[in-house]
């Protein structure tokens, strides 16, 4: 714990050293960290393999899933995969100094509000140890010190792709102790309690851990603990295009979040689009879970199944679907706002204003017209790379990529200015013009 | 406490309404709300003298500073001073619905990011009731709804004001229920565990009443609990500049969080300089306390004490300062890091070079330049309107005006496009092609 706490207060002020680096300096070191893992693959395969024998066994005795084994296992694809990432990062824009807004208050007095990084990042993850140069990447270019706190299933990997990318970057120049890894069980409460110094937490793992780490610390939480999708059929739909969605939403990857859970029909349309629609989920090999309405359409040669009012808040992760007519646009709408995990939701219609309607009052993080709510995705929105997918309402909302870990600093220039000279009755007036300036001194 | 959950569900739903609301509505009831202010001024200011004949028996009894019951008293300036903040809050840009950033993603599916208001705002403040004008106008035109919690000192007055413009609010069509009023004395920590419906706490009062919230919720807090801030002058520093700056910073309103304690001074320039800034905070009143080598310099002309190792992480809020002495700009930079509430600290130099240095190694959401502190104020900053200065890391940062109560959503509109033929053997690609086009169906 003290050991714990000094790393802490190191990366720290690595971290302030970290966000002056300049831009050729981290692509540097980047470029360093990519060819190190090149080089010393070996190292990581090996310590990979200690940690698959282990969770073979946990398996095997009902504490890892064997999705979390999957997660878990490196091989040489892996390795090109996490390069390839760390050169992707080397290309995106370097979004420190950037000036955001620039305003004359008064003569030789102008104000910059210029970005910065964020500072002192925890991430907390289970399983997948891709989330090490993935994230230290990320933190780098962005100027951000990172702690990383990994599940014990991948202690050894963790520990070896943490080593040979610090040391690559460490020997490029990049602050020691910019990057932390913490090792010990007891840590998570530990870090979870840091808030004097991480700035920001962002959790790797399921739902429940990711809801464990949100109700316990009050660190920012970057991230989300559910995927609770929905399809809004519209009167007005065509419906070659409200089958597609629908089953791209829920078959092209269901066992993520922007998956969908909940179809919901427009009553108007329901008798025509509902049979074709169960019958299409039957042929994909979907569950159909449906409102008694629903069950009335579709007769008997498709399989349906009754839906329980626990459906509507279930994310099934899974070759499942829960189904539900409604009588109108705006009753979609409540029942999207009531149910949804404000993740993504999509509308599927021909008619504009009812799309508008739909995009302006569904508070979800990102709102869909005629698309598969699949599209949620950093890769996808051309972020580069991805951070987080985001369902909190300050900060950073829907996929997050580089600039979910930046802030801003106000720089005011001025030349001996002083308040009293704008107070009381002879007091100056501000100019407060908008300029289109860069920060320079 | 079931009504209390019964209206913030009822404020939660209106949000969802009000963010929809165009600005001429927006704008016609915040004239309403001025002109009921201004026709229904008996009201308040007889609801706020039954409060003031209590908070003087309070002041007796010691249960109240002088201080809060200044700031209770309300008179006919005072609501003259809020029927024209209202009014300003006319004038300031409507945020909602403005395109951030436009993404073609490929023919037909374009991304859309557009401002949207954040929700829910919690209020909690003590004794100043014209938060409730101020911050009920900027939630309105921002399209926020908002729950204020008041002071007990302050109940009558709060209560008159609420009524009075939301009455207003509501007969010019704002969604019933946008606002609310908790009175109890119980509701502070029931707010503060309401999570799942608040997004953001906006809290007004002393120090320790902002970190006694920062500290009890899970709920993003927009606020600072302390002003610690610095000047920092510099070898190269203009003495004349140096001076004023210093003065200005100290003594044009100690109250407040944006006000000087320490002033840090480079050891080359402090035989000169020093005397001379004594005598001049002497001369004003200013109490100094000293490091030992600032001591030796000041000699006995002046009065000075002994600063005390805690006088480094003091907010006096009085005219008193603390001073030190540094060998180089890097040792004042590092105890600015370490002392500083991350409010704001100024260096006075007319070295570009280390200006530079200052700006960028800092870790203060305001950093200024031969300016004094107390120009960190969202008036001064020209936005128009101030929601509160945050000293945070996440969403907003600095003097906070309305963009701070906005966040956004990503809107994708597509033509049935799917993730399947994005992926595998055949993939289409994505164009991501920024485009300069506001979102519209």
């Amino acid at each position: 714990m003290a050991d714990m706490k000094r790393d802490v207060i190191g990366a720290k002020a690595a971290a302030i050293k970290l966000s002056a680096a300049d831009t050729a300096a981290k692509n540097d070191a980047l470029k360093a960290m990519a060819d190190a893992l090149d080089k010393r693959r070996d190292v990581v395969l090996k310590a990979n393999a200690l940690d698959m024998s282990s969770a073979e066994k946990m398996k095997d005795a009902g504490e890892l899933t064997d999705a979390m084994v999957k997660r878990l296992k490196v091989n040489d694809d892996k390795i090109n995969g996490m390069i390839d990432g760390i050169r992707d990062v080397i290309k995106l824009k370097d979004p420190v100094g950037e000036t955001m807004s620039t305003m004359e208050l008064d003569d030789n007095l102008t104000l910059y509000q210029v970005r910065c990084p964020i500072g002192l990042i925890g991430v907390i993850f289970e399983s997948r140890p891709d989330v090490v140069p993935q994230i230290m990447s990320l933190c780098l270019k962005s100027g951000n010190a990172v702690i990383f706190k990994g599940g014990k299933e991948a202690s050894n990997t963790n520990k070896a792709l943490f080593d040979v990318l610090s040391e690559a970057a460490y020997a490029s120049g990049v602050p020691k102790g910019a990057f932390c890894l913490m090792e010990t069980r007891e840590d998570v409460s530990a870090i979870l309690e840091m808030d004097e110094y991480i700035d920001l937490l962002i959790p790797r793992g399921s739902n429940e851990f990711v809801k464990y780490i949100q109700s316990n610390t009050r660190i920012p939480v970057l991230g989300h603990s559910a995927g609770i999708c929905h399809v809004y059929v519209d009167a007005d739909a065509d419906e070659k295009k409200a089958l597609n969605v629908s089953l791209d939403s829920k078959i092209q990857y269901p066992a993520v979040c922007n998956a969908v859970e909940t179809l919901i029909v427009n009553a108007k349309i329901a008798s025509s689009f509902i049979p074709k629609m169960v019958k299409l989920f039957n042929d994909n090999g979907v569950e159909v879970r449906a409102d008694v309405r629903t069950q009335k359409i579709t007769g008997n040669a498709v399989k349906v199944t009754e839906a329980k009012e626990s459906d509507w808040d279930e994310e099934y992760n899974d070759l499942i679907i829960s189904m539900k007519i409604v009588d109108s646009l705006d009753d979609a709408i409540d029942f999207i706002n009531t149910h949804s995990s404000k993740h993504t939701d999509s509308i599927v219609t021909e008619n504009k204003l009812n799309a508008l309607r739909f995009v302006d009052l569904v508070d979800s993080s990102s709102v869909f017209v005629n698309a598969s709510t699949r599209f949620s995705d950093g890769f996808r929105y051309g972020k580069g790379a991805e951070v987080g997918i985001s369902t909190n309402k300050v900060h950073s909302r829907g996929p997050v990529g580089m600039e979910g870990l930046m802030i801003y600093k106000y720089i005011l220039v001025g030349d001996g200015h002083v308040v009293k000279d704008y107070a009381g009755k002879d007091a100056k007036r501000f100019k407060h013009r908008t300029l289109d300036k860069e920060f320079g001194m």
